[in-house]
């Protein structure tokens, strides 16, 4: 694929994830894609001949790994003394990016799974998929804290929960206060063991 | 209204929360809740004359109720502690509906909410007010049991946080897992200050 044609394909999954983020995947349609992105239709079917399912699943899967890589930075970095300070840095970057997106971008992840966890197996997968990917990274750190493995499991599935649900609350309520009440939720759930 | 009026206009509103909540807003047209309540679309529009979005309304509304009756029950009923064992039996209500809905009933609100943040302002605002009164309520419950007026606030918030994100995860995930951990950290979260 030419530089023109690679330009092209992350066009369109830049625009699907703006637009499944806003307003979710039942009401994002190719047309609006192709609108938002600009791409030449064809262009569409060329890069994602498994049409919107492809494209959304792209754009998942572009969203987790970006909020994996966040996960995944060596301790140390960006300031983290440990994973709760880490895990409160996530909540933070969250908190901001609803902000400077006037409340538009929450979880990019969160519409669209619930929209299809019922409905379409195969991007209900991809959704839990992500999920758990993150949920693993957060895990390992963990453990290498001094977490039991099931401990760890569950202090990290706990943390996610929170943060999906503050990012939740400070969408609809449109105020990043849900993000800051849970920064401290964060810090209480994740103090070492016997703390 | 008589009796038979009554009737369907419940029946409308009972189709739209099922289907609102397994397939969310921009999924659900009103063909659909025509077709799946059997109610004439004449009546549809003589009980909600401001067509989807009022009706959709009704369903979050009711919705809200009856969570928020389940949080209002005096203490001690349902053998009900307190606040936190009242939360804690609120979470496993959750994961006893997405488990006899085979996952697919999960918040009432959150899909509505997630789609329309953005892109509805007047069901945003809906949302947010379910949200706020379960909040409240809960609120006013933990300062009933010492906790100050900001305390039970966060504290309440970071209950509901951490309910609405476990209940996505369960819902994407198909498993209560997420719930039954949510559980623990809702104990937590809520111990008495300074316990």
């Amino acid at each position: 694929m030419g530089v023109k044609g690679e330009e092209t394909r992350a066009r369109l999954i830049a625009g699907t994830r703006e637009l499944i983020e806003a307003q979710g995947y039942f009401g994002t349609g190719l047309n609006r894609i192709v609108a938002a992105t600009g791409a030449p239709r064809g262009s569409l079917y060329f890069h994602f001949p498994g049409g919107k399912d492809q494209l959304v699943t792209a754009a998942l899967t572009e969203a987790g790994q970006e909020v994996e890589a966040l996960l995944t930075a060596p301790p140390g970095e960006g300031g983290d003394a440990d994973t709760a300070a880490l895990a409160e840095r996530l909540v933070e970057a969250f908190a901001e990016r609803l902000e400077r997106s006037d409340y538009t971008s929450g979880c990019p992840i969160a519409t669209v799974a619930l929209e299809t966890a019922g409905t379409n197996e195969a991007l209900r997968t991809v959704c839990a998929e992500v999920y758990a990917s993150w949920q693993r990274v957060l895990s390992t750190r963990l453990e290498a804290e001094g977490f039991g493995p099931a401990e760890a499991d569950t202090a990290a599935g706990q943390t996610l929960a929170l943060l999906e649900g503050a990012v939740l609350l400070a969408s609809v309520r449109r105020s990043r206060e849900p993000l800051d009440h849970a920064r401290y939720a964060v810090r209480r759930l994740l103090g070492k063991p016997g703390e």
